[in-house]
C-alpha cells in the first residue's frame, strides 16, 4: 500500500506527481520532499516558499521540517531567508546525529556551506500584499489570519512513512517568529509503525496541545486516523476556549501505516488532497466542523476553479 | 499545597528562595522565573545563561521557555545572544496572543525594544573550556556530552502551575542549533489541572518522543508523576535503541497539581532538587536507572560538596 495526504488544495499538482512516484515504488523520503519543494516553488501559494508573504520588515522568513518515521530522525529550520527550498535543508539536517534544528543565520550558514540554492523569495505580488496591508491599517499592521502551511504525510510501498512541512508563517509576523511547522509533535509527527499527522492554522495555539503527536498517539491506541483527528482537534479547541475564551484555527491531516487517512478542522472549508494506491488520482476534499466531528466531501469542480482563480488573480 | 522541582543540583540555592516565596503565597509565575533567572546569573553553571559554554564560533547562544498552566500560554526564545535573562524574555512573549516564539536576531530585537538587560554572556572560564576543547581534538571539536539544562515546574498556593527552562545548549553546537528546551511538549509542558514536566539531556532525542507532553498526558490518565516519568523515559529509550541502535541522555522531572513529584533518567547520578509545602527545605536527590525504573536517593553531603567544588574549581 502507498498513500500521501497534504494540507490545502494548492498541493494538488504536487500530489499528481507524488502519486506516480509512489506507484513506481519511489521512497517516501524522496517523494515527500519533492512534493513539498514543488509547493515551495509555486509563486501563488502565499504561505509557503517563493511568493510567501513577508514579515513585519517585508522579509520572507521560512520554516520547514522533515521527519523519517523509521528512525524518528528529524531535521528542521526556522527563520531562514533567501533559500529556495527550506524542506530540502531540513531533510539534510535530519541525517546528522545532533544539530538537527537550526534557526536564523546559523541555518543560512549551514545551507550555504551545503550548497543549497539561494533565491530571493520575495515576489512582486507579495510586496503588493505587504504594501496594501500597510495602507489598510491605521497604525500597526495585524497578522494575517489565512495561513495555509503545507504539511504532508507519505507512506511508500516499502512501508516507510515520512512527513514534511514548509511555511512562511504568519503574514506580518514579528521578525524571527516561529510557529508550529518546524516543531516536532506540534506541526508534524510520524512513526512508520503507526502513522503520521501534520497541522496547519494558528501555530501559537497548535503548540499548546502538541496536536500532531497527540493524533499519532491516539492512532497507537487503535483509533482510525479520522477518529484520532476529530478527538484531538475538538478536545484542544474546547480546552483553548475554556482556558482562553477563544481558539485559533486548527486543521490537521493524518495517514496511518495501512493507508487509511483522516482530517479534522475547526474552520469552514479547510481543503486537503489525498491519493492512495486504491484511489491513485489525487482528490481535493473540503472539511467542515459539525458537532465535534468533521464532515468531509470532495470539492466540486466549480469550487476548485474559483479557488485557483482567486489565488492566481492579478493584484492591481 | 505548593511545590517546586528543578533539574540538576545547581538549582539548590534558587529553590531555597523559591521555597520561601511559595510559602509566602507568591505566584508560580513570579517564583519560577525568579528561580531560573538566579541560575542564569550563576557563572559556574556551564549550560545555562552567564557562563554557559559557547557554540562552534565561541558565541553563547541561549534558548529559554515559559509556560503558564492556567491559560496554556507559552513564550520562548532560541538562538539569542547577549541578553542576561532569556527566561524573562520568554515570559514576556507568553503574554502576546501571537509571535510567542522568537529566534535569533528577531528575538534580540524584541528583547532590546522591551528594555531587557544586555550582557555579554561569555565568561573567561567558558573561553578556557572552548580553547581547551579546540586543543584536545585533532580535527573537528565534538559536542559536549554533559548538557545540564535547567527546567523547573512550580505549583503555588493558588493552584496555578508554571514551568520554565533555560539553556546554552550543547557545547560546540553549530550556530543556530536549537534543542528541546524551548519546544513545547519536548523540553517542557504544564497544565494546572494536571501537572507539568521538564526534560534535560540530548535535545535531538528528547524531541523525537515529545517527552514532557507525554508525561503530562500519562498523569492525565491518573498515573503518579513517578510512574509517568518512568514509563515515558524508558519507553522512549527503548524505542530509540530499537530504531537507531542508541539513545541519548534522557532525564525528566515532574510535579502534579497535588504536589506529588517524580523523576526518571537513563543516565547515572542525575541530580534534581525538590521543595514542597510538606518538606519545605529543598533536598537534592540522585536518580539512577535500574530495570525500567528510577531509583531515587537523597544526595549525601559529601557528594554535594564534591559536585559544587568541581563546578567552581579554577581552570588552569
Amino acid at each position: 500500500m502507498w498513500g500521501i495526504i497534504a494540507t490545502w488544495s494548492m498541493s494538488l499538482e504536487s500530489l499528481k506527481n507524488a502519486s506516480q512516484s509512489l506507484e513506481a515504488s519511489d521512497s517516501a523520503a524522496k517523494t515527500v520532499v519533492t512534493a513539498v519543494q514543488k509547493v515551495e516553488d509555486y509563486p501563488f501559494y502565499k504561505s509557503v516558499g517563493y511568493g510567501g508573504l513577508p514579515n513585519e520588515n517585508q522579509e520572507v522568513e521560512l520554516d520547514a521540517a522533515y521527519m523519517d518515521g523509521d528512525s524518528l530522525a528529524i531535521g528542521a529550520v526556522a527563520g531562514i531567508k533567501d533559500f529556495a527550498n527550506p524542506v530540502a535543508i531540513a531533510q539534510s539536517l535530519s541525517q546528522s546525529k545532533v544539530n538537527n534544528f537550526l534557526v536564523g543565520s546559523g541555518a543560512e550558514k549551514y545551507a550555504s556551506q551545503q550548497g543549497f540554492k539561494r533565491k530571493n523569495m520575495l515576489t512582486e505580488r507579495a510586496k503588493k500584499f505587504y504594501q496594501r496591508r500597510l495602507q489598510t491599517t491605521s497604525q500597526t499592521a495585524k497578522p494575517y489570519a489565512g495561513h495555509d502551511t503545507v504539511g504532508m504525510i507519505c507512506l511508500d510501498q516499502q512501508a516507510t512513512m515520512t512527513c514534511a512541512t514548509s511555511t512562511s508563517g504568519l503574514f506580518m509576523k514579528k521578525a524571527g517568529r516561529v510557529g508550529d511547522s518546524p516543531l516536532s509533535g506540534s506541526g508534524f509527527y510520524v512513526d512508520s509503525q503507526i502513522g503520521g499527522a501534520s497541522a496547519t492554522g494558528l501555530g501559537e495555539d497548535i503548540m499548546k496541545g502538541c496536536l500532531s503527536y497527540e493524533i499519532v498517539r491516539l492512532m497507537t491506541e487503535g483509533k482510525t486516523p479520522q477518529a484520532a483527528c476529530d478527538q484531538a482537534v475538538f478536545k484542544l479547541d474546547h480546552q483553548l476556549r475554556q482556558r482562553r475564551g477563544t481558539a485559533g484555527d486548527l486543521s490537521v491531516v493524518a495517514l496511518n501505516s495501512t493507508g487509511q487517512w483522516g482530517c479534522a478542522t475547526n474552520i469552514a472549508d479547510f481543503s486537503f488532497v489525498v491519493a492512495t494506491q486504491i484511489a491513485p488520482e489525487p482528490v481535493v476534499y473540503l472539511a467542515n466542523p459539525s458537532n465535534q466531528q468533521t464532515i468531509i466531501k470532495p470539492a466540486s469542480a466549480k469550487w476548485l476553479e474559483k479557488y485557483f482563480a482567486e489565488r492566481s488573480s492579478t493584484l492591481t
